[in-house]
């Protein structure tokens, strides 16, 4: 039943998508002791210009 | 009054959509009671990259 | 597939919500022909100082 | 502390992306009395076809 | 249009809220050109023990 | 950078949330290389009157 969202900034690779749905299902299935069929994962990529941090668009941060 | 937010694989056809908003909006309308100038609908599309269950990515579920 | 997410403001009774989930998920499951079995909902309480429009918390717009 | 999603219809320039992070931050920073690092702001663009109000797609609005 | 939700640690004061509400309408009045009776404001509170940073439970953290 | 927000049924224990969030951080920076100063989880507790399935409120479903 657990529903998980994972906001991360773009650019992951497939790769490292599919170990982070594999890993964080192992995790929570161990800790909430719930059925690995009813883990459901949501990846939302964070687009640089979408991003801001203390005041400042991501994109911005990086270039400086 | 109501948001309502929907999140679905990528690949709905903008007439599906187009459904989708229509009757949801009368759904809502109907069961809470609120004008119809009051309910606002989002779609989410889901990429099959960026979707886990049973902790396995949907791309690869599905080309298996 | 499909997760839906209804923010409402407090106060919808229990049958209310018992009715939005019926009545959306036959919407879904008709619109993007999709099993009923994988409709989820996710019913969000919005609490009246939680909300606001037109700049005003919606318990003050209310009282006045 | 706080984290800040803002839905905007697509279209917005950079430049006007880059000033709703500074301003909102600014705003947030002084109401809340938190320190301008601990900020987070999201922004979320929104397709036309993806955004229903009235009951009707976004996209036909306009057109109409 | 924008459709803004502010996630902040639980405890903040009705006025604090009233005045979030009130500024971040302001900013998003004059950053993105809208009218004010277009922007909705989502407030979240987040308990203590719902919310973790460097792999800690927050109500811990305060704690120690 | 990592910002995760997973929902669960209501009901977990403190302890529980508490290894979530530990090892949801671990798997997060160990997958996509991040620093734990970065990575921020955010539980949300799902009512049972306000999580449906199949196209019933999760609470009727369990009473059955």
């Amino acid at each position: 039943m657990p529903f998980i969202t994972v906001k991360v900034l773009e650019g992951k690779s497939k790769e490292q998508k599919r170990k982070l749905i594999e890993k964080m299902t192992e995790v929570v299935t161990e800790t909430l002791e719930v059925d690995k069929d009813r883990v459901f994962i949501f990846i939302e990529d964070l687009e640089k210009d979408n991003y801001g941090k203390q005041g400042k668009m991501f994109s911005d941060i990086e270039r400086s």
